[in-house]
């Protein structure tokens, strides 16, 4: 686990909703995200794997896109959780989000060799989907900006 | 190599331009995208491993932004080196591009063990950025819709 987050939402989701490659904590070969809250922000820290280049010295664009996708739903489950009167960690279930879409402004070539912290604002534009806003550091470079938006699971989701 | 591109235009990048986490061919650890023409539109074709769910039994949106990502910078090259009078397997290096944004929506849950197919259409919108439409089919469903904007590559990128 090389993240910082102490209670993150991921580590609360039921195990068959824990395999996804982005943030599932049972996909060993994924990338275990974790996205706690920061405050009144949501935070996801991630360190890229050698492998995640562009070109060398660069982050690859799709690692970013995919960090942004489920810290927004990370962030869309924290931001509902809390409003149903729960945190991560107090042992209630959290709801589960969808990714309806995502959107990704690369502002400066992201270097490597450096963790990566997205910060997350959560607006709720109804009352089952909500809009993160997201911003990608690399220390103090913004890197990468981000717009998910997120919709509950519906509960026939894969079924 | 589980793509059936003939000539892809990343088997024409220089080696330094080669270790894209997407489409780099030597990057060994990456998904290794090929992207090449076909009639009028671009085509990149891959089968996601098995850990690339989002919930057992469909596939990751953050691969499948992946793909629409590096689909995108391919398609771009591809479309100026036609314009400069090139194709992919005639020996000329093809121009590089970079992602300067991504947007993606999610139309429908992605079923696993299906190849994905990105079908695209290049946009010119100024002599060095081309916009690329680009629609994910798993079989005959159309799973997401992307839009890249793809930058030519500055000479000092990466310097």
């Amino acid at each position: 686990m090389n993240q910082e987050i102490e209670n993150a939402i991921q580590d609360e989701y039921p195990d068959d909703f824990s395999h996804c490659y982005g943030c599932g904590r049972l996909n060993i070969k994924g990338h275990q995200f974790r996205t706690g809250w920061d405050g009144a922000q949501t935070i996801t820290v991630y360190m890229p794997r050698p492998e995640h280049t562009a070109i060398p010295g660069y982050v690859y664009g799709g690692l970013i896109a995919s960090l942004i996708d489920c810290h927004g739903t990370g962030s869309a489950s924290l931001a509902l959780h809390r409003k149903n009167g729960n945190e991560p960690g107090d042992g209630a279930e959290p709801p589960r989000f969808v990714t309806a879409s995502l959107e990704v402004k690369f502002v400066k070539p992201t270097p490597q060799d450096v963790p990566l912290k997205a910060f997350g604002k959560v607006e709720e534009i109804h009352p089952k989907k909500f809009k993160i806003h997201t911003e990608v550091y690399a220390g103090e470079i913004c890197c990468a900006k981000g717009e998910v938006v997120a919709a509950l699971m519906p509960d026939t989701f894969g079924k």
